[in-house]
């Protein structure tokens, strides 16, 4: 029988001291939601942070009780699985400015007793990444085996790089960038722009009335066609008609894509917070990590990396992945650069599970056995 | 002295009779708003229409009086240039379902003596070009120079083909495609309903109170992103800041591409209809051609065909293209297929001048000798 994670819960640590911010501001203090897999060794040396996208959430393996969808990377953490949580540790901790457990705009601020709204200050990638360390030193861990993550999850890895080398024995960035190209910050601002452009966003303070639910729709269904590809589009809907004919109106949707991004528009808004997704697409229009950044070489670090593209992401096109991969071997960085040959666009960092299992397990193995 | 065209006026004609459309219903009569450039020649032999894409009209060239931008191909129309007036009988008309003059949804329903709204029946790019035929036969040309059009523009290109070849000489169908895919398609939806998510649309009744502007703006800044590309948006914006500093806050545009789509998205509203904005979408989103519908055998045709492409034009790709070029091939069409190694993604239609006239105007000229 097929071992399995089983009923997963998501566990939370209060950090009562004050948490500055890259904007200047401070935080009096962080909830940090995060999920745990598998068993610290004795050493503490086979502990991997996976790092979430931008509408992800800790919980990225096993089941919640009663829920029959499991984690967001699921196929990838488990038992014999590419993140093996018979060998390794794996957490997973939700970013702050985020909406599924760690402190966030719909958080309540201890000062007014009421949710944040837009007095929440601005996050960026790098506090996020210092949330985590506090939580990472809190779990007694002073080595990180490795740690993981696609899209926004790839930012952090590129932050940790920078900000902790010593601390990383290997990082795993997935269809990411050193920075967010204008094309990037253009879809974010447009869908920025619907939130806001929404009455019922109420200028962030929606919670008594609930969510600016049009507005964020709007935002998420440009967001879907993102991270599909021209192709996955053709292979999943082609011009297929919901009802075999022409609506002729507006109300209706015609064809079977226009249905899937308004239904994917509707669940988004009934479990995102839309002050979330402003501040979370902000943090990563203003990710910017450059080459000086970059493995200082006064700090003696052994950390390997694993970049991973796919040829049909246009979202996070791999020239931005060869980028990254090109600027860790000129600082003499151990670094392997792949390329996956997906069809199916950004979300193949979700989806390609096969190709991505064979490149990841075996670069963890072989990075667990370097002492 | 460089020859000009010189001030320009948009003229119109009322056809009363009812127009049949392909939805199955009817309009009771139309108005077309069209402009022409240069002189009919005697045999009525070097008339060529232009049709607008999208956002277009039927300003394609010269000045109107007291304003300081001319037409929307004035760089291609004009004496000595692609679309020599010198020579040739320039037509461009406004399509219907428009806002510039033709009937469309803001127009008068003459059954309410209101505008027409959501009353407006759909149209297709079969409608548009059906009407652009009354306008041809009024004019009294009985065979076309040439068609051309970029875009939607192309779409019209490729159903006067279809619709009419004995009319046509030559037809030139530029960065377009034989039916919208679904990703096309998507990008369309989203647009509609930022447009329709604005409580401003009030349905469609919104001519007393004013346009849905949020809405419809987050449209065109969508719209934007999408004519051009990756590389050219690099080029243009980089990550230039605004004010050399993030804003860290939400209302204020942190990168220069933010504050120029939230421009663009502005004088958009102030200059097209938001209703025609649904109409026209669904338009292109209906568009469908088959191999089938193209040349029929038992038609004795002699049209040119020259479709052209470009490189980074990524909403319609050059495979588009391809296959218009590929499709007319094997109906045994006389095409050349041109693609331009542009970087200005689907606006290179109306940027890469030069390249264009050096095709095109050749083109012209060949067609215009053959007899």
């Amino acid at each position: 029988m097929e071992k399995k994670l089983g009923i997963i819960q998501t566990q939370s640590i209060v950090f009562n001291e004050p948490v500055k911010l890259e904007c200047g501001k401070s935080l009096p203090g962080v909830t940090v939601a995060y999920e745990a897999y598998g068993a610290l060794d004795k050493e503490r040396g086979n502990a991997i942070l996976v790092a979430h996208a931008f509408s992800g959430d800790a919980h990225a393996a096993g089941f919640h009780q009663g829920e029959d969808k499991p984690g967001w990377w699921d196929d990838l953490i488990g038992p014999g699985k590419a993140l093996d949580t018979d060998k390794y540790f794996v957490i997973c901790s939700n970013v702050i400015g985020g909406c599924k457990g760690s402190t966030g705009p719909s958080s309540i601020n201890p000062v007014t007793g009421k949710p944040y709204g837009l007095d929440f200050p601005s996050v960026t990638i790098g506090d996020m990444v210092n949330v985590q360390k506090k939580l990472i030193d809190r779990l007694g861990i002073k080595k990180l085996l490795a740690v993981i993550g696609g899209s926004m999850g790839g930012m952090q890895v590129l932050q940790w790089a920078v900000d902790h080398p010593q601390m990383l024995k290997s990082a795993i960035p997935i269809a990411t960038a050193l920075k967010h190209s204008p094309q990037q910050i253009a879809f974010d601002e447009v869908g920025r722009q619907a939130v806001m452009a929404d009455p019922d966003w109420r200028g962030g303070n929606y919670y008594d009335s609930g969510q600016p639910a049009k507005g964020l729709s709007v935002a998420r269904m440009l967001g879907h066609i993102t991270y599909m590809s021209d192709k996955s589009m053709e292979e999943k809907f082609s011009r297929k008609l919901k009802d075999d004919k022409y609506a002729f109106n507006f109300t209706a949707p015609d064809f079977e894509v226009e249905g899937y991004l308004r239904y994917r528009g509707d669940s988004f808004v009934k479990r995102f917070d839309a002050n979330s997704y402003l501040y979370i697409t902000k943090a990563m229009d203003y990710f910017e990590l450059l080459p000086q950044d970059f493995l200082r070489e006064d700090i003696k670090i052994d950390t390997r990396f694993l970049v991973i593209a796919f040829k049909s992401d246009w979202l996070y096109p791999a020239y931005q992945s060869q980028e990254i991969a090109k600027l860790l071997k000129i600082k003499g960085a151990d670094a392997t650069y792949c390329e996956i040959n997906s069809t199916y666009g950004h979300d193949a960092f979700l989806l390609e599970v096969e190709e991505e299992t064979r490149l990841i397990k075996h670069f963890l193995e072989k990075t667990y056995k370097t002492v």
